[in-house]
């Protein structure tokens, strides 16, 4: 393990990221007892400067954190958890992470670039569950499986033509629903974006 | 402004994370003014705890942050900056962030399946500004508009086909070409993954 520089307290700031859709899940201390049972157990464990305890993020709520990796600073003071959140509420609020306000306090629910296809997955499997009557989604699901794969194909070649017309803000909306028909179309035959996004990932060099 | 709870000294976390690839470029601590003077100029300001002042974060060295959003956590004493790092090295090693290395101080490389399609993207942009001889892309790229689009289309249709077969390691094979594929298409026409992600992410009921 890296040489860490623990604060005055023994503790070192800890982020929580997801690994899937990349929000910020959590922030947190560790001292070196939470972080040796992270390293060990697979689970995030913290430090509660509170109640001066270790912790294991969900023991009680069920909400544990599947630690894939633990990433350290260039001044090995601060780290970084990537993890598996267990029910997507990380947060005691309920919410699914900490940082669901903006600075005045205006609860943020749209999600970010980096976020947005894990998080259209997640709504797409929440329609295919639920059923509401006005969807969209549920209505060419029920239209049966060979009807979702022809969107998908018409909405490849109309991004094939928004390209080939070389105009951007049509580009852009082709593509977006080309991306959402792709998702809807992942989904259905159970394969998730992120599965596609390690395939992907894989090919870069190391 | 939300009432923070700034610590004994005065001071709150900030993670600053990026926009548009979700990696977090850094971890730092903001004071009252420093938190004034990011959300006034729009670009973001820390609080140095060693030299005891504030900095704004590349000013000498250009790597400016812009900071879209700033967040609050549920218990109003750690910040979120949303920033776009200027020239893509945001730590002062030079590295494009902070967190490049894991616990046991292996450099890690490989993009998290969020940061995916975006550092796909600027490994693309790399490959047709630098034209390196074996790259397949620029091999593709020199070939021709009409080449690179006609491979997007075959993509689709590889993609289709495995779907149809509903072979899950197909699907997530031809759908990792497709998205290359995409990606690749884009570039050449100017438009960025951030701009499509932008566009499904207002799809999103606030």
């Amino acid at each position: 393990m890296k040489n860490l520089k623990w604060n005055q307290e023994g503790l070192l700031p800890v982020i929580a990221q997801d690994y899937r859709t990349g929000e910020i899940r959590m922030f947190a201390w560790a001292n070196q007892q939470a972080l040796q049972l992270t390293l060990e157990t697979g689970y995030a464990h913290y430090y509660s400067r509170s109640r001066k305890e270790i912790w294991k993020k969900g023991e009680t709520s069920g909400e544990l954190q599947r630690v894939i990796e633990v990433r350290v600073d260039c001044d090995e003071d601060v780290l970084l958890y990537i993890v598996e959140q267990n029910l997507n509420r990380a947060c005691h609020t309920g919410e699914r992470n900490c940082f669901f306000r903006n600075i005045q306090g205006n609860r943020k629910l749209r999600p970010l670039p980096f976020e947005t296809p894990s998080r259209l997955e997640e709504v797409i499997k929440d329609r295919l569950a639920r059923k509401p009557k006005n969807s969209y989604t549920v209505r060419l699901f029920l239209e049966g499986e060979d009807r979702v794969l022809q969107k998908f194909g018409e909405e490849a070649i109309e991004t094939l033509i928004a390209l080939k017309n070389s105009q951007k803000d049509q580009i852009v909306l082709e593509t977006a629903d080309l991306l959402y028909s792709l998702i809807l179309s992942l989904v259905v035959k159970g394969v998730a974006w992120q599965e596609v996004m390690e395939e992907l990932a894989k090919r870069f060099k190391e």
